[in-house]
C-alpha cells in the first residue's frame, strides 16, 4: 500500500515527504497506521550521520502511537482496531534476557533490528523500487508503518494517543531509570544533568519516589520554570561556577548526591554526575546516549570508595509488561505528559520539529497524521 | 617506651629496622603489642614512592594480629590481654557513613589516618627524637603500635593469630567483596583477574557463594595449581591470545560472566573485567588500587547495556560487626587461611617478605615478633 512518510535518504540533509509502499505484514508482523509521532535526539542524532550505526535510506522515529490496520500469521496479541504504541526495545517473553529477570533487554530482535531490517532480514519499505530501512523497529515517520509483534504495547480506546505516544521513548525513560534502575529511595537526594524529555521525566520520577532535594542542572536557564513546576527544588548552572560543578554539588549536599542521572549523552557530563556522588553509596546513572567513540573516564578511586556506575536503556522498562501500567497511572493523573508537550504540527512539518528541537525551543511536538 | 619496628624513612628504600620510642595511648588509643604481621602490595606501594599520599618516615603494615598492653582514658571495647586484630578502616558506629547502613567507609578519624596521624593530630612513633608516621591507622611493623580503639577488631584467646592476621586485609577484602558488594547468588558465573591474595580470596567467596563457573586470569599459570586447589574451575593465560582477554571470556561464556572481579590494581585489566560482563545485567567489581593518576575508561554503551561498575574497599566489610562472624567461619573451618601463607620468616627479615612479594613467589608471608 501507498504511504506517506518522511524519509531519510542521506545523513546530514532535511527528511523528504514522500509516498512510499509498504508491504503487507508478514508472520508475527503488524501494520500500524500512526496516528501521532514525536521527534527525539536519537532520531535527529542518527538523521546527521554521526551515529555510526546509522543505515539509509531509512524511515526514522520511535516514539508513536497508532491503531492496527492488519496482521500477520501468528499474531495473537493485537487484532486490527486496536490501539498500541511501538516499542524500540521489544519483550519477547522467551529469550535469554526476558527470561534473566534482570534487563529488559529483549534480544529476539536485535540484530535485524539494528540493522534497519525486519527479522526476516528484508524490509517492507521501498520507494521507487528502492528498498527503504526501518529504524529501531519501529519507523513512525511513515503513516502506515510494519513492526513486530513484540515490539507493541496495547493501550485502551480511551487513552488518548497524542499524549502517551510519549511513552515510545523519553518519558518512560527517564521515570524507569529513577524506579527501575536507580530504586530510588524516600527522602533521597538526587542531581540531574540536562532537562531536555529525558530530564524532566527523570525529576518527574523522583517526585513520585519522594526525593526530598532534586537539582537540575542545565546551562540553559529557561528549562528552570518548567523544572520547577515538575518539582525540581535546586538550579544550577554550571557556567555560573569557576569550578567543576561536582565539587559545587558536592559542597552544597554535604558530600555528594545519592543519585544523580546524566541525561544528554555527554561524557564529560557523566564523569560530572558520577563525581557528584556521595562517596560510600552514591549511584550514577548514564541515560544519554554519546556519541560513536566517545569514552566516559574517571580516577578508579571513585568506584573503590563506593560510588556505582550504572546506564539505562528504555528505563529498564519491560515495555509489554509494564507500560500498561505507566498508562495507567497517566490516566489516574500521576503521570504529568501535557508539560512535555510544547508544540503540535501537522506531520509534513516534521523537519519544522527536528529544528524546535535542535534549537532547544521544544521539549517534545506532536506530530499529527491526520485520520 | 622502646619498640623494635621496620621504619620506612624513604621512598624507594629498603625498610630500617631500628629500634623507636612509643608513647602511651592518649584517650581513645589503644597501645598493640603485635604478635605477627604480614606484607601486602598496597604496603609496597606506598614503600616505593608511587601512592602519592604516602607520607615519611613512618611505620607501614596494616594486616597484622596481636594484644593489647594498655588503654587510653575513654577506652571501653577492649582491655590488656584482649587479642585484636588492627583495623585500617575503622567502625566508629556513629558516623554518618556508618549510620547509614550502606558502606563501611567510617569517616571518623579519615582525615588524620590519611596524613599518618592519630586523631589528635600527632604521631606516637618517634626515632632520635623526630617524629614518624603511622600508616592507615595501624602500623603492624612496629612490636609496639599505638591505635584508635576504633581501630581494633577483638577475637577470642583461641583463635590462631598467626592466621587471623590475614582478615587484617586481603583475606576480608576478596570475601567481602563477593558477598557484600557484588552479592553474588548461587549458579552465577565469575571471573577474577589476578590470582594475588585477593584475588584467591574472592575464589574463596565465589566458592561459599555456589557460583557454577570461577574463572581465573593470570599472566602467570604457576598461580593456577593453588586457585584450582581453591575451586576455581577455568584457568585463562591472556598472553595465549592474540585478542583481548574480555572477547575470549563473553564468548567461553554465550555472552559475559555475570560478575567479574579486578584484583590487581591495573586500569586496563578494569576495562577488561567490565567488558567481560554479560550484557543486561553483569558487575564489574574493582578491589585493586591503580596508581596514582591512573583512570579507568570505557564506552559508555558498555553502561548504558545493563552493565555495572562498582568498587569495593575492605570487601565493605565493617570490622568490628563483621569480622567476628569472619573469624568463627575460620574456626569452623569454612575459611582456608592455611593455603594463603606460603612463607613464614622473622620480623627483622621483612625485607625479604618484601622480595617475595615482588617477585611473585608468596602470596602471604607471615613475620613473627616473637614473645
Amino acid at each position: 500500500m501507498k504511504s506517506r512518510a518522511a524519509v531519510a535518504f542521506k545523513p546530514g540533509e532535511p527528511l523528504s515527504i514522500v509516498e512510499i509502499d509498504v508491504e503487507e505484514p508478514k508472520a508475527k508482523e503488524v501494520l500500524v497506521k500512526m496516528l501521532y509521532t514525536s521527534v527525539c535526539h536519537t532520531d535527529a542524532y542518527t538523521l546527521s550521520g554521526d551515529d555510526p550505526e546509522g543505515v539509509f535510506p531509512a524511515v526514522l522515529g520511535h516514539e508513536g502511537g497508532g491503531v492496527v490496520i492488519s496482521v500477520g500469521d501468528g499474531v495473537t496479541s493485537v487484532k486490527p482496531g486496536d490501539h498500541v504504541i511501538p516499542l524500540y526495545t521489544p519483550e519477547c517473553g522467551e529469550c535469554k534476557f526476558c527470561l534473566s529477570g534482570k534487563t529488559n533487554l529483549c534480544s529476539a530482535i536485535r540484530e535485524t533490528q539494528g540493522k534497519g531490517l525486519m527479522p526476516d532480514g528484508t524490509t517492507r519499505f521501498s520507494y521507487n523500487g528502492e528498498p527503504i530501512h526501518h529504524y529501531m523497529g519501529t519507523s513512525t515517520f511513515s503513516e502506515y508503518t510494519v513492526v513486530s509483534e513484540i515490539s507493541l504495547v496495547k493501550v485502551e480506546q480511551d487513552v488518548p494517543l497524542d499524549k502517551v505516544c510519549l511513552f515510545g521513548c523519553g518519558v518512560t525513560t527517564g521515570i524507569g531509570a529513577v524506579h527501575n534502575t536507580a530504586k530510588v529511595e524516600a527522602g533521597a537526594v538526587a542531581a540531574v544533568f540536562g532537562l531536555g524529555a529525558i530530564g524532566l521525566a527523570v525529576v518527574q520520577g523522583l517526585v513520585q519516589a519522594k526525593a526530598s532535594r532534586i537539582i537540575v542542572v542545565d546551562l540553559n536557564e529557561d528549562k528552570f520554570e518548567l523544572a520547577k513546576k515538575m518539582g525540581a527544588t535546586d538550579f544550577i548552572n554550571p557556567s555560573k561556577f569557576d569550578k567543576p560543578i561536582q565539587e559545587v554539588i558536592v559542597e552544597m549536599t554535604d558530600g555528594g548526591v545519592d543519585y544523580s542521572f546524566e541525561c544528554i549523552g555527554n561524557v564529560e557530563v557523566m564523569r560530572s554526575a558520577l563525581e557528584s556522588c556521595h562517596k560510600g553509596w552514591g549511584e550514577s546513572i548514564i541515560i544519554g546516549v554519546a556519541a560513536g567513540g566517545k569514552e566516559i573516564q574517571t580516577r578508579p578511586f571513585q568506584l573503590v570508595t563506593g560510588r556505582v556506575w550504572k546506564g539505562s536503556a528504555f528505563g529498564g522498562v519491560k515495555g509489554r509488561t509494564e507500560l500498561p501500567g505507566m498508562v495507567e497511572d497517566f490516566m489516574n493523573g500521576k503521570i504529568d505528559l501535557d508539560s512535555f508537550i510544547t508544540h503540535q504540527l501537522d506531520s509534513k512539518d516534521i523537519n519544522e520539529a527536528f529544528n524546535l528541537l535542535s534549537k532547544g525551543e521544544s521539549i517534545r511536538t506532536i506530530l499529527t497524521y491526520g485520520e
